[in-house]
């Protein structure tokens, strides 16, 4: 391992500390991004690094767990990116096209989200957690900032936080299930799903209803608004014995 | 602490190995349940229980995480005859009763059932994860048993498993804000929650359709199908121009 060619050696040479830093970080989510952490190991990061073993601990003292969190932040900072929309257009287009960003992020880092998601792997720890819950609060800010409430009361905060779970369990079925329905599919129906909990909640919670009132303001007929509430109303109609 | 007074060594004759081991267990589950499993030491379970610390061990060999893991498999299996209900009356009724009886689970078990769920305990392993995946496989069957779909389709699973996963993240964050709102409210929210993703799933998926239809015919006018579509319908009127 430490015998490299002396081709290697400059190659090395030629990298600042920093941009080694970036390769070593790279090679790692690469690889954490498909398979569980328990199943990358650090001669596997030096190898796709092109780079020796002892390289990587001078890197990364801590050796794997510290790649590891560096890479997870490193994929944090990158979602959290995806959130970013401008407030402006139909909400729900707004909300179409984060979701299609983070569904990309989400086919990109299968097996990696999988395993940080579903907890229970070795190298999952206080600080991994802090930094999930981390992206989570972001995503929960970002849709406050788009329903336009600088101060939600405690049933809107429990709805954005509720479908924020429910999105991230529909995930890692979608991963479970070969990635079906189409991505598409899915993305359409996790807007339909933030459209009826919105109007469920408003049902019984004032704040909401003034929340829904004013978005609805914003939406066009042919967008999911319209189409779900046109899909839905033959059921209505099937209800009739119940209003 | 191996020094006991001889009536407490009398004391401890009188038990059989399956009472003392039981009666070991109780101890442990009062303190899971209400502390994070790390603010828990085995000798916490040993004075619990009123018993030396050794006699603890010669029942649990692996120490606090083998009574972590047989609490956790005792809390799930209780947690499992929660979700069994009578197949008859409207369904949303029966789903009320299911969810009354969780919720006291949550409750009861507020710290421990906020440790397990956030993840990033010591004493979480894969095989703890394997206890609460198992219970999340049983509250789905249950509710198909419910939904009357012995065949489901992928969207109609994913659509149960995701509204599972937000009842349980919205359990944590109920414990979170100090248990408000109100228990019946939370339950009353989550009871709609559903009826809005069945209603939204339905627009895009045939056999959630035929299900709803059956659901619909066996509601009552006086329950929350009723009471929703109620509620919701003036919001509807006032997305009149996207219809």
């Amino acid at each position: 391992m430490t015998s490299s060619a002396p081709a290697t050696n400059r190659a090395y040479r030629r990298l600042s500390v920093e941009e080694r830093r970036s390769q070593l970080l790279r090679a790692a989510l690469t690889l954490f991004a498909h398979r569980a952490p328990e199943d990358v190991s650090l001669d596997d990061v030096a190898e796709t690094a092109g780079v020796s073993r002892p390289l990587v601990y001078r890197y990364f003292p801590g050796g794997k767990q510290q790649l590891y969190e560096a890479a997870l932040r490193s994929s944090a900072d990158a979602l959290v990116l995806c959130f970013a929309e401008p407030p402006t257009g139909p909400p729900t287009e707004r909300l179409g096209r984060v979701l299609d960003r983070y569904l990309v992020f989400v086919d990109e880092h299968d097996a990696g989200f999988s395993a940080l998601m579903r907890g229970g792997s070795v190298a999952e720890t206080s600080r991994t957690s802090a930094i999930v819950d981390g992206v989570r609060r972001a995503a929960a800010e970002q849709i406050l900032v788009h329903l336009g409430v600088p101060d939600p009361g405690p049933r809107l905060r429990m709805m954005v936080r509720t479908w924020i779970a429910a999105v991230e369990a529909a995930s890692l079925i979608w991963l479970d299930e070969d990635k079906r329905p189409p991505v598409g599919e899915l993305r359409d129906w996790l807007v339909d799903h933030l459209i009826a909990l919105l109007a469920a909640t408003a049902a019984s919670d004032g704040q909401t209803a003034d929340v829904v009132r004013q978005l609805l303001a914003l939406e066009s007929p042919s967008g999911p608004v319209g189409s779900l509430g046109r899909r839905v109303l033959p059921l209505v109609g099937e209800a009739g014995h119940l209003l």
